[in-house]
C-alpha cells in the first residue's frame, strides 16, 4: 500500500489470552505503554497529565484479578487515555483553557467511571483543542512530526498512533474523532448520538456532542464502547445497539452507497486514486457499490446533505452560547479569539432559526434512514486527504460534518496510504445500528485490504 | 378563607410603572427586600449566600436604565434568589453538600445568565436539600416556624413567602417546586420538561429535571420564565410556548378534569373540605368540572397514572447513578445516608428496566395528551395538605410526582386555607401548552377566590 505502517499500534484484546494464562500481565502491558511514552512523549506531546502511580496500582489490582480468575470485564487492565475535557476524579480536567487550570472536579465522567468499574487503567489526560472547540494544542502527528494529528481529539489519536496506549477517549461534534483517526492511521468510532453518555464531559453543543473512541484495533474500540454502554447510564436512550461485548462477527455488506459530497472538490489526485482503488477492491471482494452516477436518488441525497449540512455549524454555534458566552462575559481575556468570533456569530442566530434548523435535520435524518431498505451503509473518506502540514489548523472536516449533524454512527478504518501517510476510509451507518455497522467494518478489514 | 395571608408577598411587576415614572426605583425596591431579609432571615434561614454589594450595583445600573428609558426586559431590576444548585459566576454554588464547599464555577447557569442579560438583580443563593435530592436544610416555613417550607427548593420558597424577594428559582424532579409553593402560600410554576434550560444546574435525573419558578404573583412567574426562554438556549427544544412577555390574558377554562389519584388517601378532612369547596366555586364561576365519578375514561386514566408513577422514582434512581455513584465512590463519608441508600437501590435497576420504564412513560404521555380534546386541563391539590411539622421531612410529593414524571406544565396557586395554613391548588396542563395553562390560571385567580 504505502510507506506508513501501523506496526507500532498496540492491541489490548490480543494480549488478554496471555494475561489469562499468565504469560503476560496488565502491569507488564502498562510498562510497555510507559516505555513508549518515555520514548516518544517528549516529541509527540500527546498528554497533559499522566498518573503513572495510579495506573501502576490499578494495573497491579488487575493482575490480581486475572490471577484469581475474577476479571471485571473484557477491558480489565486496559490502559486508557482520556481527552482533557472528560472529568477524572484522580487527575485535573483542564480543557486546554486557562479558565480550568488545575481544576479538579472530584468525580469521573460517566464513561470513565464505567471503564474503571470494568477494571480499565486510566493512565492520563490527553491534549485537546481549547474546550474541543477553540485554539489547537501542541501535539504532533506521530507519523510525521511536521503535521497535525488532527483535532480536537489530538492527544488521544496521537497517543494511540504512537503506541503509548491501546485506546483513548475523544469526542466529536464535527470531525473531532474520525479526522484524527484518519490522519494518524488508527481506528476511530463515533457511535450513534446519545448511545454513550456525555455526562461529565464539557459540552460544545448538546444535540451534536458525541463520545468518540480511538484505538489500535476494531476489537478494542468495540470492547470499550460496550463497557461504557453497559456500566454508564445513557439518559433517555437505549445505549449501544446489540449485546455482544466482542466486536460482532464479520458480515459482508451486500450493498454500500459511495458518497462524493462536496468534500470531493477538496481532494488531491492521489487521494482520489487511493479511494477509487479501494472502491475497486470492495467490488472485487463482492460488495455492490453504487453512487450518484448509478441512481438519481443517491444524487438527490448528496445534494440534500450538502444543502443542509451547514445547519450543523449554526445549531452548534447557537447551543454554544452556554457556556461559551459565559466564558466570554466573565473571563474574556482568557478565551481565544476564535471563540470570541464564534459567540459574535452566535448572537445573530434566533431561536426561530435554531428550531427551523433542528426540524430540517430531523427531516434529513428520516430521509437518510430510508436508504436502509436498499443499502447496508455508506462508504466515503474519513478526511480530505492526509494530515496537512503545521499544527495551527487541525484540518478540514468536510467529510465528517454530515454524520455529526445527523448523529449516525461512523467508523474510520486505516485502509489507505497517500504520499506515505495514512488516510481513513469512513463507513457510515444508521441510527442505533452501530452493531451492524461494526460487523460490516470487521468484514471489510478482513476481506478488503 | 383562613388565617394565613399573603399580604407580605411582594410583586415586582406591580412596581415597574412606578420605576418608569420615577416614583420608585429598582434600588429602592432592593432595599425593601434587604430590609425584609434583615428582619426575618435570622429566623427563616432562606439564604446560603447573599451578594448585597453586587445586588446594589446591579440595581443602581437598572435605575439608570429606567431613567434613560433603555430598559433591558420586563424583569429589569427584579431581585432574584437562586437555589444553590444553580451556578452563579459571582457567588459560590454549594449544593448543600460538603463536596462543593465554597465551589466557584466561574460562570452563570443558562437561566441566571438570561436573567442577568435582562437586567435582573441576582441577590443570593437559597437553601436546597443536599443536591436537591438528599438531606434537608435549616430553612423554616415563614408562615409557621415549627413547619417545613417544603423541599427541595426550600430557601427559594421561604424567601418569597417572607417577602425577601419577589421571585426565586428552584427545580423539580418530584415535587420540589410545587410542594414548597403550596406550603408557603406562594405561586409555583413547573414548565414543560425542556422548555427552560437546565444547563449549569446540578442534575438529579436528566429526563425529569425541570427548572422551577416561585413568586408572589403569576405575572412575575411568567415574566421570569419568558426572559429565561428568550435569552437562554433550550437545547433541542422550542422554549416556552407562546411569545407574550406578560402573562397571557385570562381565558376561562371550559372544562377541567378533577383528579383524586392515590394522594386522596393521604388527606385530612379539612383539606378535602377546602378542595371540594374550591371545586364548587369553580363550578359556580361557570367551569365544567368532571371527575372519575362522571366518566369511566377518567377513572381509567387515574388508575393508569397511579400504576405508572412509581416509574418516576426508578427512572430517576437509575439516572442518578451519575454523578451520585461517583460521589459515593470517591467521597462516601461526605454523602448522606439517604443518597447511599438510593445508590444501593439504583444498582439493582438494569438498563432493560430503565428502557421499559421510559417506554411506559411515553405511552402514558400519549394517553394523557389525548385528553386535550375534551378538557383544558386538570385540577388537583398541590400538596397532601398543609406543611407538616418539623424540618427533617419536606413532605409528601404524592400529588406532584405524576407531572414531574410526564413533564407536563403545572402551577401551584395559593387558593386554599387549612387550619390557618396555605395549601395550593394545582393546575396541570399539556406538553408545550404552558401559555394556555397560564391563561387559565390567570382566569381562575381573577374569578375564583
Amino acid at each position: 500500500m504505502g510507506e506508513w505502517t501501523n506496526d507500532g499500534l498496540i492491541r489490548f484484546s490480543d494480549s488478554v489470552p496471555a494475561f489469562v494464562d499468565g504469560r503476560d500481565s496488565p502491569r507488564a502491558f502498562l510498562e510497555r505503554c510507559l516505555d513508549a511514552i518515555d520514548a516518544r512523549e517528549g516529541e509527540v506531546k500527546a498528554f497533559v497529565t499522566l498518573n503513572r502511580d495510579g495506573a501502576r496500582a490499578a494495573a497491579d489490582a488487575s493482575n490480581e484479578r486475572y490471577r484469581a480468575g475474577r476479571v471485571l470485564s473484557p477491558v480489565d487492565g486496559c490502559p486508557i487515555g482520556a481527552k482533557d475535557i472528560i472529568e477524572t476524579a484522580d487527575m485535573p480536567t483542564q480543557m486546554n483553557s486557562p479558565l480550568f487550570d488545575g481544576w479538579q472536579s472530584g468525580r469521573d465522567a460517566a464513561c470513565i467511571g464505567a471503564l474503571r468499574r470494568g477494571g480499565a487503567v486510566i493512565l492520563g489526560k490527553t491534549v485537546t483543542t481549547e474546550f474541543a472547540a477553540g485554539r489547537s494544542g501542541p501535539t504532533l502527528n506521530p507519523l510525521d512530526s511536521s503535521r497535525t494529528p488532527g483535532g480536537s481529539s489530538s492527544g488521544s489519536a496521537a497517543a494511540v498512533a504512537a503506541g503509548m496506549v491501546p485506546a483513548a477517549l475523544g469526542s466529536q461534534g464535527g470531525g473531532s474523532t474520525i479526522r484524527p483517526a484518519s490522519y494518524c492511521g488508527i481506528y476511530g468510532f463515533k457511535p450513534t448520538l446519545g448511545a454513550l453518555s456525555m455526562a461529565g464531559i464539557h459540552t460544545v453543543g448538546p444535540t451534536h456532542d458525541h463520545l468518540g473512541l480511538l484505538a489500535g484495533s476494531l476489537e478494542d474500540l468495540w470492547r470499550l464502547a460496550r463497557q461504557i454502554s453497559d456500566s454508564a447510564v445513557t439518559p433517555g436512550a437505549a445505549g449501544l445497539a446489540g449485546s455482544s461485548s466482542d466486536v460482532p462477527p464479520p458480515v459482508e455488506p451486500r450493498c454500500l452507497v459511495r458518497l462524493y459530497t462536496q468534500g470531493w472538490e477538496e481532494l488531491d489526485q492521489d487521494t482520489i486514486a487511493a479511494f477509487e482503488n479501494h472502491i475497486g477492491r470492495l467490488r472485487s471482494a463482492g460488495v455492490t457499490v453504487v453512487g450518484r452516477e448509478d441512481d438519481p436518488d443517491i444524487a438527490a441525497l448528496e445534494r440534500e446533505l450538502d444543502d443542509g449540512v451547514d445547519g450543523r455549524h449554526e445549531i452548534m454555534s447557537y447551543e454554544m452560547r452556554w457556556p461559551f458566552q459565559e466564558y466570554v462575559t466573565w473571563h474574556g481575556a482568557d478565551v481565544s479569539e476564535g471563540l470570541h468570533q464564534r459567540m459574535d456569530h452566535a448572537r445573530g442566530i434566533t431561536a426561530a432559526d435554531y428550531w427551523r434548523l433542528l426540524e430540517k435535520r430531523r427531516v434529513m435524518l428520516d430521509r437518510f434512514a430510508g436508504f436502509a431498505a436498499r443499502a447496508d451503509g455508506f462508504v466515503t473518506l474519513a478526511s480530505s486527504g492526509p494530515a496537512p502540514k503545521g499544527l495551527a489548523d487541525t484540518g478540514s472536516r468536510t467529510f465528517l460534518n454530515y454524520w455529526s449533524w445527523l448523529g449516525v454512527p461512523a467508523f474510520s478504518l486505516p485502509l489507505l496510504a497517500v504520499g506515505g501517510l495514512p488516510v481513513g476510509v469512513q463507513l457510515v451507518g444508521y441510527t442505533a445500528a452501530d452493531d451492524r455497522l461494526a460487523a460490516h467494518a470487521a468484514w471489510i478489514m478482513r476481506n478488503v485490504d
